[in-house]
């Protein structure tokens, strides 16, 4: 891709944490201008009224989302930053504006060379849940209401790079992971799919911190209630638990279930996860870390600590790095996997864009490469 | 106790945050009267100097260990808030010092009912490690040293109340449990007694607030270092696993092995365990529950929650309450059991203050009603 | 007052901040039943439903105000801890209901040694800022709305003990001082009324925890929005300027204009003054603090510190004290005094519960003696 | 200049904050390659023992300053982030071992044209105090002992490049300003120097995260000393206050004198200033608003803020920025200018690589466009 002509981005959902953060990596993304910001209550309003940080910077007033004019506004790459639900109406919409051929085909069950046939059209990344789940009845299930795009659902791509790269390169719909997922999925998926720990009993304890709440107002998420306190919540019923298991079964091969606890932390971003298995044939954590650190290499993105080094949030914090180690347990037969990533980066916008870096031909690391902020 | 006459009580190391939770509690415990204070570094100072909120408050310098005339300062008892190790040497001291009869009956191997005999001898409440393994064997093995004071160590009572209360009664010497241990064993040990959850497979999942780590000058405690972050600690190490395990084998009567991983969060107070358990027989949540419910009903100071209720730190901050709840895991023939207290008060100076109420023949609530403070 | 007959106490808007704080407090409070709480959008909801720190405590059911039988729940004590403008017309409503001879009195302009004649009325303390400001042209002014009580306003006594102790134990309305307002006022009224500073020039840069926000759902009480930053507020036209300003006139003799700007600190409890003044005919800061000392050397809950022992919030959390110090300041002829409070404690709700005392006739430090929290 | 050769850059004292901070923003820099890091006691160690947040950053290990080999070196560029005093002789030594014709020049007393004359010489970035005062004698009163380099202090220019650009192009060795000096300067240099504003009575109350005491072991840096707590120190005798009046007198051409007092704040990152002045001849905050506007309109890192947002540290977290507004006062006569800055970033590691991108020719705003990072 030349420099010259930039990626025309779109945020829908530009008012939340998600969208705040799009935005902070995208404005020093060499090859991207961010093209169009779109809001609800807050249409009509530059970004730096909802997020006073971005004073100074140049980007385009958030307009309301029936204004905006889908041909004409020309993007490259729409980011859907909207809570579930209204995810799939409007990417479903977005598709009949723009005449997307991905639709079409969906409708005519025709298949083709998109990336040949239709290379301006738009390109999706969706941050809400929307997409995650294959199977529509579990998203039913687990989300209460049925699922408004059964049809666009098989197209989609589950956005996790590290697992499904090649795939998401030729998608025009990719989903992102939710931010618990991710951290769960890059520790769990090698050992996984290696057949060195059992598919049962694998418990996940996630703490996180208040950013993963999102900027909506309720009593729960004032400073207040959530400063100098801690305490777990959605215990034996999180929305992430069926979106880590559908990925643990497909390397798996078999239906895998799995124990799943989040807390919430008073920290603003942030997330580690202390993951319990047993292991199969006598392996010890050393093995296990054997087999995450071939697999992740030549990952730019994932690290597995030498020796005994800790995974801390702070080591990530701003970036789209994820630190991972293993740990023998004292329990004879288990190990302990501790994961960290930046819920916002790595866990959401991070991960978004690297999926539009590999959607868009461009080099997978490009607008990531922000050191950690510590302190 | 007539309430004319107050208990002389001396606490050993105040400049650290247990020695100050003891001084907050014991400032308005009505049958008390703090008359002797010792730190090593800031001896000679007032308790105000290191501590500037107790400015105001009527209470006597800290001394030198070493300059404490024992017999003659009286003290009906003694509050041991030192490190680990120092502690074994200077309360063996303080029995010499002060011509025990604990000590002595412990060389002369002479039972007797001590509580008749010597009414008027110091009660030792220790709120370090020393004595709260039975066997010096496992002290030596997990904390890097041979105990200096094996004889005594027989006649220290492990002081859980909830556990122990008859032996906490007429003990000399009390051995606090660690704040850790505090909030599992006060959610296993009647469960584990009733034999309704596997004794293999205890997953504790532990998260701390800093002051914990108590007042040391080291660079992982610093505010910028543990502010806005999180991680794990010790994993697989850390020295109340021993402790945990022996009082749960006590009540399973059999060797039971926990894994236990404790995690620092940016907070002052609290702790929280998140307890991973199989049951046994198709038990269930409500089924453990209704275990707990029972055993607690006259408890003043442990709340099984209703409901789905969450167990929060900050619904115990600066109490002695403990609150638990009980949970079904999304893994079949597991639930999850969540126990909430505050490290300093329930998990160290207040139980040390429950211990001396009922050591002292007061009732175990007195100075210890205070509300729990949120926000 | 016997022990036998406790004080029955309402509180009217138990589900705020405040009224929680109140609730802490008093359920140690050796002479108080509390008998009444009420809330809006909470009413029929157990206490502990809203604040999950009282489960355990036996309270009564939250009601609404429109259910309260006001002759029959015999109050001895209204706290009144509604928002503003509404405590106006709840209770000028209360006392047509109680048939209040305060509110007859106000209306035929009888004067009366109320205290001899009725002493069974109820009485009544405004945490709100509904009574503060005697002018209730300045009221208007600056609360953007008519006062809708104005016979009932000269009858409140402004409810700061260390200036109106004696008013108060007469009175059946007291209005408690703001936060800022209590923090300023200690550190400023005797040095105004000593003469020793000009009137001229008082500068107070004021920093307070998010409590102080209270528990209204707005974006910028997030959790995420407070935490990790700081910023000033309402420079310029803050609504406790006035109030201040009135105190500060009073005793100064002459209208006494200040210069006040608050900010928002990243902690719950607690509020901090930086006092700058001008002093006059050469006094330092020794002088200044000579003054302050004497005023204060017999009051329960404020406290010169010594030499230059820094005022911090940490010192006064969760207590009723004040604390202050004053120091030179490097331009000549200036000083600087320090004060700090807990904002929900001697900033409303302890100081609340200080004026019932004495209005009570109990002693005036009853259920305040808890030691500051720290950590 | 060329991109192929990068400039050569060496960080003396990698191991505090400060040292983290350069190394956070220099690994995104386009045309600097880090060629030496040095540390005393962690001597020896990869940086990411010491920062584990680096871990995966291709760095040099960090070697003790002793065994630095400064010829061979070949730095362009030495940033001293090293303490106060021991930078004085860290530079007079390594000038000397460089044979730095800045040394000679000094000693010879002859003026040229250094940078045509020597363009291959290490040009020097100190981040310490210790060649901020122009006046020795002033920095021997200030910092309690003898300047070691007098000779050498009057070619240090002052590292504002909002104030001292053109001279900072040219010259070899520069002192950048203290965090809070910064936040002063920026905000009062243009209105002193219009004399818009009083130079008497100027009072600054300053406000500051925790990294800004630096990662030294004491206790009242500790996580549990300022978390939820707040307090003003060194009131009255900051080391700031000499360089912020040195700066001040220059454009005010007389003697400015000034209060300053600073606060330490529960968060890692940001620094606030509220400042209070009088202004002459009617002039209002509008006034002064336009001054600063005129004079910061082509400033790459000072906003002036319109209407009446309020500057928070929030919008400059992790930035090279500066947020500005002017308020009105109560207090006729006087206005509030608040100011708001990153302390580790334009006060202090991002100012130094401002600087030295003016030192070196490069674009002014290269490697420091990051976005603030919210939340």
């Amino acid at each position: 891709m030349s420099e010259e002509k930039k990626i025309r981005v779109g945020i829908l959902g530009a008012s939340g944490y998600t969208g705040a953060d799009l935005v902070r990596i995208l404005v020093s993304h060499p090859n991207v201008e961010i093209a169009l910001l779109t809001a609800e209550r807050k249409a009509g309003l530059p970004l730096a009224e909802v997020f006073p940080h971005f004073v100074g910077y140049d980007l385009p007033d958030m307009i309301g989302l029936e204004d905006v004019e889908w041909p004409a506004v020309e993007l490259d790459v729409v980011f859907c930053a909207l809570p579930h639900a209204t995810s799939q109406e409007v990417i479903k919409g977005l598709l009949h504006a723009t005449g997307h051929s991905l639709l079409d085909e969906i409708i005519v069950e025709t298949a083709g060379d998109l990336a040949s046939d239709i290379p301006n059209e738009v390109k999706i990344i969706d941050l809400s849940a929307d997409f995650r789940l294959r199977n529509t009845d579990t998203y039913a299930e687990w989300y209460g209401r049925e699922h408004q795009a059964t049809n666009i659902q098989p197209r989609a791509v589950y956005g996790l790079p590290e697992a499904y790269r090649d795939d998401i390169k030729s998608a025009y719909l990719v989903a992102c992971p939710g931010c618990y997922p991710t951290a769960a999925l890059l520790a769990l998926l090698p050992v996984l799919q290696a057949g060195v720990v059992s598919h049962e009993d694998i418990i996940i304890d996630a703490k996180s911190g208040a950013t993963g709440a999102g900027r909506s107002l309720k009593e729960q998420n004032l400073f207040v209630e959530v400063a100098e306190a801690m305490h777990p919540y959605a215990v034996g019923h999180h929305r992430h638990m069926p979106e880590i298991e559908q990925e643990l079964s497909v390397v798996a091969d078999s239906d895998v279930r799995i124990s799943f606890t989040p807390h919430l932390v008073p920290m603003n971003r942030g997330e580690l996860e202390t993951i319990y298995v047993k292991t199969c044939d006598g392996n010890k954590a050393s093995d296990i870390k054997k087999i995450l650190e071939e697999k992740y290499a030549d990952e730019p993105f994932v690290t597995i600590l030498k020796g005994n080094n800790m995974p801390a949030t702070r080591m990530v914090r701003g970036s789209n790095n994820c630190v991972i180690n293993v740990f023998d347990d004292r329990l004879e037969g288990r190990v302990i996997i501790v994961s960290a990533i930046d819920n916002l980066v790595k866990g959401s916008s991070g991960q978004a864009i690297q999926n539009m870096n590999l959607m868009m031909g461009l080099g997978e690391t490009v607008g990531l490469t922000q050191a950690p902020m510590f302190p």
